[in-house]
């Protein structure tokens, strides 16, 4: 049991018998926590389940929208960080929401608005006139100053999902053409193969040191991605994307011998980190999309 | 000026008009302003700045032995979190007593006990035999298990400058054939070229995504380290291993253009990163080497 008692707060990591190791300033654990309850509730039927997924929801909505105290263990931002209205937080509401309503229908009212607030934030990350999908823009829609401004680490299946469920589509194509075709196109190492984890806008050396590796989950997300963009639309020409990344991932990232996937190869594809698990590469990703394509 | 003013905690990161972006739960933003303050007061001989440096390092060495309450932001470990020997701050300390004693020569007696646990907690690091120096120890002196146990980036100059000046030949030899010679052995890479950056003792993949990459500062080190042990033995096999060093960082590091050092290679050789400048890459490890080189 990874959650906090008092907070909420639930831990990254724990020792083998279930002591903390690591807790994070973000929402990702806490989503990961609720996703869990809520397929627990749909497996067993079991309604404590589904109050505990509920509750965990609407504390990362508090989070989010409110109040992030405890969020980020009572220390408020720093003085020269910047507000920031990053991708993946809407992003991951999205998903939240989707898999809430995936447990219960009669949900679909309670998070409209939470929904549309997302969608609304993630919109505003389409910036340089609809050609670039920027990380972190400010809380007007802005690109930011600085490298954290410029960095680029798209995903589109989240939006897509919630445009064909809710029969938008005007969003549909947005998210298929500004978040998938065009992020694609850039992201895509021309001389290597794979996806690029990231990138700068402006061509730049990004800032983080794993920006040129190829891992398991970002071609995790782009299969799915294409798969459902091809499925809505029909498209041929998405189809053929789906394909040369599931080559390449079968090329490079998928262990011939022992199976499962290397999540960690170089940027020439050779495997740099040969362990299957580790401190981030858990069972989310990669069963995820395995459920996906085999539904 | 990057110090809390009440905690004494220093920020990492600020913005360029001040602001604080960014603060760690380690010792080492306040050990180079401890440095920067003792350079201070031997180049303008002002006092304050003297006593700025010494309070500075009192901070330290209270955060380390008796209570790292501040240090942590007021959280505690948490309670699957082993409590660690980490080879990085006895070092550091070391390196702290050298700059304070280069200040003001007086204060010798004033830091040899610290210096001399400094020297014991580095000592607790050569495991296996003799054979490895591992990163993390148990307070007991013990290997921890799991990947954070094998992990290995050894550095050893700032024992045997320590050794020399103390004059102490069997602590020298310690830091020549343990720190330097044997991990010299195992962390150059036989194809590329380079010292790796984190290696796994067992030979398994390390955890750090940028493990296989080559640094500036860890050749920055190995090269002030190996010209330092030639100067004291007077040993053509450690000047020859300063050559291979310098070699390979002439001939990959070494932007010929624009002057400089680019920062991060591929474990190929290959420049990853060309900002000269970046969130880690700062004034400290290149020209300390130069000036070390060079005097």
């Amino acid at each position: 049991f990874a959650k906090h008692p008092k907070t909420w707060k639930c831990y990254l990591a724990l020792t083998r018998d279930g002591r903390p190791i690591k807790m994070q300033r973000t929402i990702f654990s806490e989503c990961f926590y609720a996703m869990a309850f809520s397929e627990l509730a749909i497996s067993t039927g079991h309604d404590e389940y589904r109050v505990e997924a509920l509750s965990m929801m609407d504390k990362i909505i508090y989070w989010v929208r409110e109040d992030p105290t405890d969020l980020l263990f009572g220390y408020p931002p720093m003085a020269g960080e910047p507000e920031v209205n990053p991708l993946n937080v809407p992003m991951m509401i999205l998903c939240l929401v989707d898999q809430m309503e995936t447990m219960d229908t009669e949900l679909s009212e309670r998070y409209a608005e939470i929904a549309e607030w997302s969608v609304n934030q993630i919109r505003a990350h389409i910036q340089r006139n609809g050609t670039v999908i920027l990380e972190n823009v400010d809380q007007e829609g802005r690109e930011l100053p600085g490298s954290s401004g410029r960095v680029m680490v798209p995903a589109g299946w989240f939006l897509l999902n919630y445009a064909i469920k809710n029969g938008r589509p005007e969003l549909a194509d947005t998210a298929i053409n500004k978040f998938m075709i065009k992020p694609f196109e850039y992201g895509w190492d021309k001389e290597h193969g794979g996806l690029f984890y990231f990138l700068d806008a402006d061509g730049l050396s990004p800032v983080q040191l794993e920006w040129n590796m190829k891992l398991w989950w970002t071609h995790n997300e782009a299969m799915i991605a294409f798969l459902m963009a091809y499925q809505h639309t029909g498209r041929l020409e998405i189809l053929k994307k789906f394909e040369q990344v599931f080559d390449y991932v079968y090329a490079k990232h998928v262990d011939r011998k022992y199976g499962e996937w290397f999540g960690y190869l170089n940027r020439d594809g050779t495997v740099c980190m040969d362990f299957k698990g580790g401190p981030w590469k858990g069972i989310y990703y990669y069963h995820n999309m395995c459920h996906y394509i085999t539904a």
